[in-house]
């Protein structure tokens, strides 16, 4: 696989980039000034990375790009645009055609799957699984160990059109499934598990279930048990480790080895 | 931010092919023959503008692109494809990697989102605001100040599939909002307000609010009140300026110096 | 139109790629090792044909790219990525920017809409219909003649997240309307219709139509009527042809046809 890896020679690179060893910088891709790349980064091709801000169409010449971070050991799929004046951890992994806007805090071993939008100014945690195709508004917070499935949305505007948006929070642990949208300034709390094509209206207690539309609570995470076996599936962190941090420890005792003396 | 502006040497422009002044035509954009381009329009990299119409797979060397004409002062993100045979007002605006097919037939200062995918054969108003992920089906007829919000889709055929495929119209300042699918053939009137996951399999009247699945009319626009401080809301256009040409004026005062002697 | 067919002196061609007769590669597009394109096929610009599975990261120098075979008389529309390691058949075609993942199995006479995302390790008919971004999940089972409409999500995880799939199956005729999500091991049966923005939970029979959110059967198939005309529409196969092979002919002939002496 001939020119897979290393900086191609149809990559345009801007000024004042700073790209760490061993990085890919794949055809055709553009990486705009002010781009901070870590080690062992792989950019596929097609990629933006550091779109300038809607600022630079009347700026013009005065136009400063703003820092974009991205950490080591990240892969960037093809057709990815990443906006100036963002941050990622690293281990950073999306799918193609991925789309990420300004001001969007994204923390480390975060994966963002094919054609998701994020609509910059949000928090996003460590750990934090985006499935393809799901949308992310302004002002959103998704804390660590969140997984968001195709297609969801998370809105920010209660009466639209206007001015004053108020974002969604996910709590840890939470899992939003397949179609679903959340309505502006919801909480969904830890462990919570939302069903499939459901609209939350209101906040969602710590390992409540909802589904449907209007969304409700009708079960505790606890009472789902395996369609396999019968045995208990969630807290899903008890069950799956596959990415994360206690994969082949087992998640209490990963836990327990965090405090222990 | 060497190379933003202006014609980018890797673009490709075809025959026949008008630019107005200022024009910017980024990396690898393809600009192919018979397109119009109005003064200070910016094109981002990886556009294709013109795409030619499936005829030419039969037609070969007899085909014959359509004009395409795209107003002044427009702004379109890369990864933009518009086909030949569609025309655009001044102003027009869009995201990342929306697709417009052929016989679109859009106002001025129209804005359409990242990712949203226009079939053509449709008529697009003034001031229209298609957010991110839009789907507009073909026969589609949205009329001026309509906002529409991320994943909604305007479908068009009664008994899928067939070949009888009736289209959607919205009238005047309505508003749907995320993830609601609008059923072939209905109206939705002027200052209607859809919710979020609704199914709209009828009518709407002027100034309803219709929630659910299958949707049903709830209240008025009237009778919603602020969030933040109990204040009517809607219709928006009392309430919301930016972008709007009463923007600073108020609607009230702007619609009255329209019909002033 | 010029440069519009042929291989465009911007493709990058791998190493042991067959290219039939009067294949055209558009501008930028890539086509990695080891794919085989049958002729008379039209890839358009800013493709990527062959995509390295994700194992190249790994083994890198020692990575082999999987056989991608596409068949005769294929339309791959611009900005569309398959990946190595799945199977097309003639005369299939893609809107723009579909994404296509490995081991995927696609019969003849299949069309992919834009922006649709086919994750893979799935098995596709012959002469199915994917409209715009379709999301069809690993696992998956499409059988022939199959409609998916648009923003369509087959499922496959019964407890999210997890590590055992279940991938949905539909049989043949089957409709599956805008904005519905087919849960995890479902089966939707022969000639079925889903309407939109339908929750199917269950295994849906042959002939049944099922609405809403959890989706229910409300009728037969056999119940529906045209709103134009008033005569029965479904199965639909012996109302509407185009595309299909007995198109001219009416069903019942063609089918005769295929077991007559």
């Amino acid at each position: 696989m001939k020119d897979y890896f290393g900086i191609h020679p149809t990559a345009l690179i801007g000024d004042n980039v700073s790209l760490g060893k061993n990085v890919t910088v794949g055809a055709r891709t553009i990486v705009y000034d002010n781009v901070v790349i870590g080690d062992d980064t792989f950019i596929g091709p097609d990629c933006i990375i550091g779109e300038p801000n809607v600022a630079i169409h009347t700026e013009r010449d005065a136009y400063v790009n703003p820092v974009l971070s991205i950490g080591k050991n990240s892969l960037i799929r093809s057709g990815t645009i990443v906006y100036a004046g963002s941050t990622f951890g690293d281990h950073f992994e999306t799918g193609h055609r991925v789309t990420i806007r300004e001001q969007a805090n994204i923390g480390h071993h975060v994966r963002i799957g094919t054609l998701s939008d994020i609509q910059g100014h949000c928090d996003i945690g460590n750990y934090v699984r985006l499935h393809s195709n799901v949308h992310v508004g302004h002002k959103s917070t998704i804390k660590d160990y969140v997984w968001i499935f195709p297609y969801v949305v998370l809105t920010n505007d209660p009466h639209p059109p206007s001015s004053t948006l108020v974002g969604v929070t996910i709590e840890e642990f939470a899992v939003v499934a397949t179609m679903s949208v959340v309505l502006p300034g919801v909480t969904i709390g830890k462990d919570a598990l939302v069903g499939a094509s459901s609209l939350v209206r209101s906040d969602v207690p710590a390992e409540a279930v909802i589904v449907g539309n209007p969304g409700k609570q009708v079960a505790s995470v606890r009472d789902i048990k395996s369609k396999f076996d019968g045995t208990p599936v969630y807290p899903w962190r008890e069950t799956f480790d596959r990415g994360m941090p206690w994969q082949g420890v087992g998640y209490a005792q990963w836990e327990a080895s965090l405090t222990a003396p």
